[in-house]
C-alpha cells in the first residue's frame, strides 16, 4: 500500500458540503427541509409552496405563490422538437432511459447558459420542475399508444400531472395525496443524485446537464430502487393474518424482507409516517383500505418478528414501503414509480443547483494513485 | 458556525478514491496512464492501444488489438432512431448540448442494464467509444447542412472520424496527429467529469447515464474550457516579434493571457510537450508551421515576461494552448473542439466506469446541515 503523497495527486481539497437545504437526522428519524420538519409540511403545504421554500429558503407569500403557479402553468408546455423527440424515444425505449433522453433535450428553445443571476436560475429551476411533470406524463401516454393531453392552465402541478397522465379531471382526494407524495420526496440531503449534479454544475455547466446527470444517478437500483417488489410481496401475503408466517419463511430462506432495513435511518423513516397519514386521508374518501391495512399490519408484524429473529438488526420500514403504497392508492401506473419520484425530487435537485451556483466552486475530490510507474512502451509484436 | 455532529448527518464515509488508471503529478509535471508516462504513449501507441490499456490495464497483444479494431468498426454504426434524433437535435441546438442529447439516446437498441460481467462492461465501453466518434462527426455535418457519411470498415477510429467529418480520405499525417491528440487527452485523473460519472455509476446505474453525466460536467467552462480564445490571441499577435508587447499590454490592462496559468500543474503541462511534438511531425509533412512557430515563440516569451512581471506566479502554458494548436493544424472545425476532446476522453471516462463497477460501492460524501430547525408551518395569509 503506498503512502499518501499529496504532491503526487490532486490537492486534498475538502469536499465536505455545508447544506442549508435539508437535514437527514438518521439517529432520531427526522427530516428537516429549510428548518421545517417534514411532518410540518406534508399535509399542510402544497408542493408549489415547498418548491418555493426549497429554492428561496422561505415559504411564499400569496403573491409569490400566485406568480409561481402562473409560471408553472405556462412553462409546462413543451417545445415542439422536444415532443417530436419524446415520440421517437417512447417508441424505442422505456422508463428512466426515456426520462434521461427527454430531460437531456429540455434545453431546446431556451437559453440555459450558466448564469449567477438568482432570478434567472430560479426561473430555470421552476421551468424544469414544470416540464418534468409533462415529459413523464406524455412519455407514459405515448408508450401506451395514447396521444398527449395538454393540461388546463388552472391546474396545479399535481393536478395537471394526473390530468396529463389520464386525460380526465382527477378527484381532489387523489390530487391531495399526490401533492403530499411530491412534498414528502422533494428533498433528502446530499444523496448520490444531488451530489452528482452539484459536481456537474460546479464546473459552471448548465441546469439541464445537471438534471440529466441526477436522473442518471437515480436510475441506479442502489439509489432509486426498483418499483414493484413491495406490491408483489403484499399480494403474496394477501391478508394480515398471513404476514407473520410469510416473514418467518422468508428470513429462514435467507431472503431479505422487501421494504424493510437498508434504510438511511436508524429508526423508522420519518417519511413513512407522513405518507401513511396521506394514504389514510385518501382512504377515508375512497373507502379503499385493503392495501393500507395490510401494510400497517405487515409493518407491525415485521418489526416485531425481525427483532425477535435478528435482535438489534436494521429492521425498520424504509420509504419504499409507503411510497409504493401511496402511488398504488393514487392509481399511478407501477411502471413509472421512479419517474414520478423524480418529478417530486426535481424541486430538491434544482435547489441544490442554485445552492451550488451560489457557492461557486469546482468540487474536486482527493485521490491517491496506486498504479505503476515507469513502464516502457514496446511494439505490439514484442508484448505478451 | 455549528459543530459537526455526525449523528445528525450522513456518516462521514471517506470518498478518497484509490486510482489505478492514471496519476497527475502536479509538482513534477508528469502524467502517467496505467504505469506509462504520457510521453511513452503519444506518438508510439495508437488510440486503440491506449483505450485497451485504460480498460484492461495492459497494452493489447496483436489478436486483442485486431479484435478491438474490428469491434470499433462494427459498432460505430448508429441505430436508425439515434440518427433520427440527431437530425432533430442538430437542427434545433448546437455544440455540447447536441452531444449530451445524442449520448443520452445511445441506449436505444442495446441492453445497457447494469452488469458486473467484465466482458460485458468492456464491450459496452468499446461501443460507446466507437459511437462517440459517430455522433460528433454526424452532428457537425448535419449542423452544416451536409448529410451523414458512413465510415469504411477498414478505417481506424481517428481515420474514420475524419472520414465521417469530411467525406473524403484523410492523409496519414493528419490521422496520426489526431490519433496523438486522442491519446494525449484520453485520461487525466479524477477530474470533475470522471468524479461525476463515478458517482452516477456507483448507484449501479448504466454506462450511458454515466457518459451523459460526464459530458454535462465537461460542458462547464470551468472544466472543458471554451474553444476559440487562443486562436483569437494568436491572430491578434500575428508574428513572433509582436508577442512581447502584446503580453505586456495585456498584463498592464489586468487581463490574463489565454493559454497560460490556471493549470492543474505547477510546472509545464506534460501534455504541452507531446502535443507540440505531434504538431511538429505534422508540420514536417504539410510544411505549415506558421501557427506552430508563433505558439512556440509566444510560450517562450510569455513564460519569460510573466515571470518578470509576476515573479513566482503560475505562468506556464496549459493544455488549452497546444490542444487548440493541434486541432487547428489538423483542420478540425473550431466549433467542435470540446466535442472532439470528449471523443478522446471517452476512453478514460469508460475506464473509470469499469473501475467503479469493480469497486462496487455507493459514493456518499459527508455533509453538515447549517440551516434552521423547528420552524412551524403557517397558512399563506399569515406569512410575511
Amino acid at each position: 500500500m503506498p503512502s499518501l503523497n499529496a504532491a503526487n495527486d490532486y490537492e486534498n481539497e475538502s469536499i465536505m458540503t455545508f447544506l442549508k437545504i435539508s437535514n437527514v437526522d438518521r439517529a432520531n428519524g427526522r427530516l428537516t427541509l429549510r428548518g421545517y420538519d417534514i411532518s410540518e409540511l406534508t399535509g399542510h403545504a402544497t408542493f408549489e409552496e415547498v418548491a418555493h421554500l426549497l429554492w428561496h429558503g422561505k415559504l411564499p407569500v400569496q403573491s409569490q405563490l400566485d406568480d409561481l403557479k402562473a409560471f408553472f402553468s405556462e412553462e409546462r408546455n413543451l417545445k415542439q422538437p422536444v415532443i417530436d423527440a419524446l415520440r421517437v424515444f417512447s417508441k424505442e425505449s422505456t422508463g428512466m432511459d426515456v426520462l434521461r433522453m427527454s430531460a437531456a433535450a429540455l434545453s431546446i428553445g431556451y437559453d440555459y447558459t450558466h448564469s449567477r443571476d438568482l432570478d434567472v436560475v430560479e426561473q430555470q429551476a421552476a421551468r424544469l420542475q414544470a416540464q418534468m411533470t409533462a415529459i413523464v406524463a406524455h412519455s407514459w401516454r405515448l408508450s401506451q399508444g395514447f396521444d398527449i393531453v395538454e393540461p388546463k392552465p388552472e391546474h396545479g402541478l399535481a393536478q395537471g400531472f394526473l390530468y396529463m397522465l389520464e386525460g380526465k379531471e382527477p378527484s381532489q382526494a387523489r390530487i391531495d395525496a399526490l401533492d403530499a407524495y411530491f412534498v414528502t420526496v422533494a428533498e433528502h440531503g446530499l444523496n448520490a443524485s444531488s451530489f452528482a449534479l452539484r459536481i456537474i454544475i460546479g464546473t459552471n455547466s448548465d441546469m439541464v446537464s445537471a438534471l440529466t446527470g441526477a436522473i442518471g444517478a437515480l436510475q441506479g437500483p442502489a439509489h432509486g430502487g426498483l418499483p414493484g417488489p413491495v406490491h408483489a410481496m403484499l399480494e403474496a401475503i394477501g391478508e394480515p393474518a398471513n404476514a407473520e408466517q410469510y416473514i418467518r419463511d422468508e428470513v429462514e430462506a435467507g431472503r431479505r424482507i422487501t421494504g424493510f432495513g437498508h434504510s438511511i435511518y436508524k429508526v423508522r423513516d420519518p417519511r413513512a409516517g407522513v405518507l401513511s397519514d396521506a394514504v389514510e386521508k385518501l382512504a377515508s374518501v375512497t373507502g379503499e383500505r385493503r392495501l393500507l391495512d395490510l401494510t400497517w399490519s405487515l409493518e407491525n408484524t415485521a418489526v416485531r418478528v425481525l427483532e425477535e429473529l435478528e435482535p438489534g438488526g436494521d429492521h425498520y420500514a424504509n420509504v419504499e414501503l409507503y411510497s409504493e403504497l401511496i402511488l398504488r392508492a393514487i392509481g399511478i401506473p407501477s411502471t413509472i414509480f421512479t419517474e414520478v419520484f423524480a418529478v417530486g425530487r426535481t424541486a430538491g435537485w434544482t435547489a441544490h443547483m442554485i445552492d451550488q451556483l451560489e457557492e461557486d466552486r469546482l468540487i474536486r475530490p482527493s485521490s491517491l494513485y496506486v498504479g505503476g510507474h515507469g513502464l516502457t512502451w514496446a511494439p505490439v509484436d514484442a508484448r505478451k
